[in-house]
């Protein structure tokens, strides 16, 4: 009896994993669908994507949520502890619960909400007139606080958003870390600001032809182990990594500013970063919930890594810069390698956190998750957000937005009803300085290698710890096995203290 | 009650065409990962992609052939006779009877074999081997006999297959315009092979380089009408036009050689005659039935249309020579507008049919035509098929192919299983003829219009009498709505003797 129900909870198994792969084909047609409409689809074709995103979301939602999914996750019962089965079902019991928790109507109605708040936006910021956007916002908010009811949370509301871009992450202990971050980064960015201003980021604004940033940056990611057989580079309006279910066709994007380096150059190793974690899932775990990044914060801790810790690193540009020079000699001829890495690293407090430094960024991020907070609580309306901004801008980085444009209307994602989203930035930086440590105890090569213009150390250990586990584990429990300890602030405020007090003398 | 009735009609035909708006939405998909693999997929992601076709496929096909179909189609009841709504039914219940009477294990044997057939052709073609592909083209033909029993047919099994790419077409007719082109062609070939042998064509060898060849290519069928703000031109290994559901976005593809004029240029013509067909119909079409083409005939029509009777006329060279000279001076430097017309316009019976000239092509199709008929009839065997081509070419063409791999080999279709396409490539042409023909007869500004490079006149009359229309006509009741008769080689032979007997002195 034992042998019959063990053949049953296989069977039930094995076709919810038929069904899985058939809603990961339908995601990744989506994703295909995607790619084209950011990258090369003619402006007629915006109707009929649209419906056709639609039609595939729909479908695979349905697959989702049909009880028949419900019927095949009760019947596949518990497979062995840690094995990649119970992750498979641990993965989709999750979703599925998600899925089913929230009321048709309300999916439908964010959807509606989302797609009329991102119109307004764009108008809004085009006018920097944020009464253009409010009541959308207003909208979007009110059916994001619904769809914490629904959720559910054990501690705070804001937990219900946090889980679903970082999973298991929880409001109090991002307080912690952003408490430990802020206290450690204001003073220093205090420091620096009381500083003579130098503009050293003067040298990345000249002649920078397309051809040659092209160039120079395939060469990098190339380097770093981008795999062009599975992958491709195209250009878009905002860069990105997308990748359709399997490791074997991980695309990026970027955007060329002739006259300034930094856009195309950083943008293409951060999106090669996220590339290379897709390209190294196992690849027998395509077209399973078990493939793809684990959080988007470990995701994002892929990025930040080869963007930051690699890519404006003294060792990397001892190796790399003579090349960029010759690339450029119009505009770098007359500019030291020295002076490179200072404008590289150039901390300037300023309104845009796209442009930000590494220093300066996180407090962007604070300052997004405090307010998204307050508005989740209720305890700061929609109204009284324009004035909550600038007041934090002030208090963070003593920087006042010129308009609303460059202000609180600078971002797309809570348009997008992405509440929960921003803190996953900071997670990446502070996780990419954790598993960089960590790499490096355990490959002291490391560093040297990239003096030289190597990365197999590091990319091997990457692939190894992070990488080839896909979603397999959540995220604390893959950061612990991959570094000894959990998530920690540690690395990257040495990091972060190592770096810009050598460059401004702090 | 007839109230009551109408109510539950109209909503089953509204519940219905959602239902078909989805099926529409999942082939565009399919349609968007095909250019995709066909353009930009990088080869890493071939595994992955054949699964979300595969994917895309089933789904599709389980939605048309569902009980749920049936019953909405049931339901729907008849709508006004010659309304739109009553040809979106009669499409659907022609593609349900269809689809239905193939039982599930034929569908999949086919896709299987014909996958395995297009691997062994590809491999038999390489070697000119014709023994590693017989036995996979026996088996697709016998699976597509076993097609025609379940699809069934009135007059001649030939018809169930003529069908599937030519709406009620029927063998005996074609017999019958064959025969008229037959005896007219040979004969002309015949005189024109007893010719001194003049090497017209040298001139389309020579530098082309590849830019010039595209941006003149564009600028041409920019003229035709073709409409970047809803298409694009990328390289693709074979020159296609593909759709995704409606107008909005139709796409073409073109391979260069940077040796030899022809291949771009009047692929670009002519994937922009197809292109130009899709674009222009009725808007609302989109993600029904009705959008697209009528039959692989009609469509090839258009492209036939645009490439051989405007672009290969004295008419439009008398007005683009003098640019396509100024884009390739060494080439053509020295080319009379004259020996250039004579050179696109060179009759050279030859064994390739992708090659051949107007005049030759028909015969190519014949030869495959007959062969396929006597393949259905059984009246011939796989094996025999060699020596039976060879055979023919020599009578049609006075040719005899160099290897299997430039004779019977030369063609992917039947490796895919399209018994009964190749016709629709002669019903093109006849009616491209036709068509034009009455255009002329209509706007008799055309061939004027044509001499300054201008298309208006010939794309408005397009656009009004077929372009528009879709699918919504049968092919035969289009044409005759258009051109005031049935389908009739006439024109095409009154062409054809024209311009050839001019051109050769006949």
């Amino acid at each position: 009896m034992g042998v019959v129900t063990e053949d049953a909870q296989n069977q039930a198994l094995q076709t919810l994993k038929d069904r899985l792969a058939t809603i990961s084909d339908l995601r990744a047609a989506g994703a295909v669908l995607g790619w084209d409409r950011q990258t090369y689809m003619p402006p007629g074709g915006l109707n009929l994507r649209a419906e056709q995103l639609a039609t595939l979301e729909r479908l695979a939602h349905e697959m989702l949520v049909s009880p028949e999914t419900g019927r095949l996750l009760e019947a596949a019962g518990e497979q062995p502890p840690g094995s990649e089965d119970a992750a498979v079902l641990r993965l989709v019991r999750r979703d599925y619960g998600r899925a089913t928790k929230m009321p048709a109507r309300l999916v439908a109605e964010l959807s509606r909400a989302s797609s009329l708040a991102h119109a307004a936006w764009e108008a809004a910021r085009a006018a920097s007139d944020w009464h253009l956007f409010a009541p959308h916002l207003e909208r979007v908010l009110e059916l994001r606080r619904e769809t914490v009811g629904h959720l559910g949370y054990e501690d705070h509301p804001y937990d219900a958003l946090l889980d679903l871009y970082e999973p298991r992450a929880k409001t109090a202990k991002l307080r912690a870390m952003f408490e430990e971050l802020r206290t450690a980064i204001v003073p220093m960015i205090r420091e620096i600001s009381a500083l003579p201003d130098e503009y050293r980021s003067r040298p990345l604004y000249g002649s920078y032809a397309e051809a040659g940033q092209e160039t120079f940056g395939r060469e990098v990611i190339t380097a770093f182990g981008y795999d062009w057989g599975r992958g491709r580079q195209d250009r878009a309006v905002h860069p990105f990594c997308i990748d359709f279910g399997g490791p074997g066709d991980v695309r990026i994007t970027t955007r060329f500013d002739p006259g300034w380096l930094s856009p195309a150059l950083f943008a293409t190793f951060h999106e090669a970063g996220h590339a290379i974690y897709d390209q190294n899932v196992d690849p027998s775990y395509a077209r399973t919930p078990l493939f793809g990044g684990v959080s988007m914060g470990v995701h994002e801790s892929q990025s930040r890594l080869w963007e930051n810790l690699v890519g404006r690193s003294r060792a990397f540009w001892s190796f790399y810069y003579p090349a960029l020079q010759k690339t450029f000699p119009e505009a770098l001829g007359a500019v030291s390698a020295e002076a490179f890495y200072r404008a590289i690293n150039e901390v300037r407090p300023a309104e845009i956190r796209v442009e930000a430094d590494e220093l300066t960024y996180n407090l962007h991020i604070l300052l997004r998750f405090e307010l998204e907070l307050e508005l989740i609580e209720g305890d700061l309306s929609v109204s009284e957000l324009p004035a909550a901004w600038n007041a934090r801008m002030e208090g963070y980085l003593g920087v006042t937005p010129e308009n609303d444009a460059k202000g609180v209307l600078q971002d797309v994602h809570w348009a997008a009803g992405l509440f929960g989203y921003f803190p996953t930035y900071t997670i990446g930086n502070v996780l990419a300085a954790q598993l960089y440590e960590a790499a490096v105890l355990a490959r002291p090569e490391i560093p040297g290698e990239i003096g030289r213009g190597e990365f197999g150390a590091l990319r091997g250990w990457l692939r190894e710890n992070v990488h080839r586990h896909g979603s397999r584990y959540d995220p604390d429990e893959l950061v612990e096995r991959a570094t000894g300890r959990p998530p920690d602030t540690a690395p990257y405020l040495s990091y972060l203290k190592a770096k810009f007090g050598e460059l401004y003398g702090l």
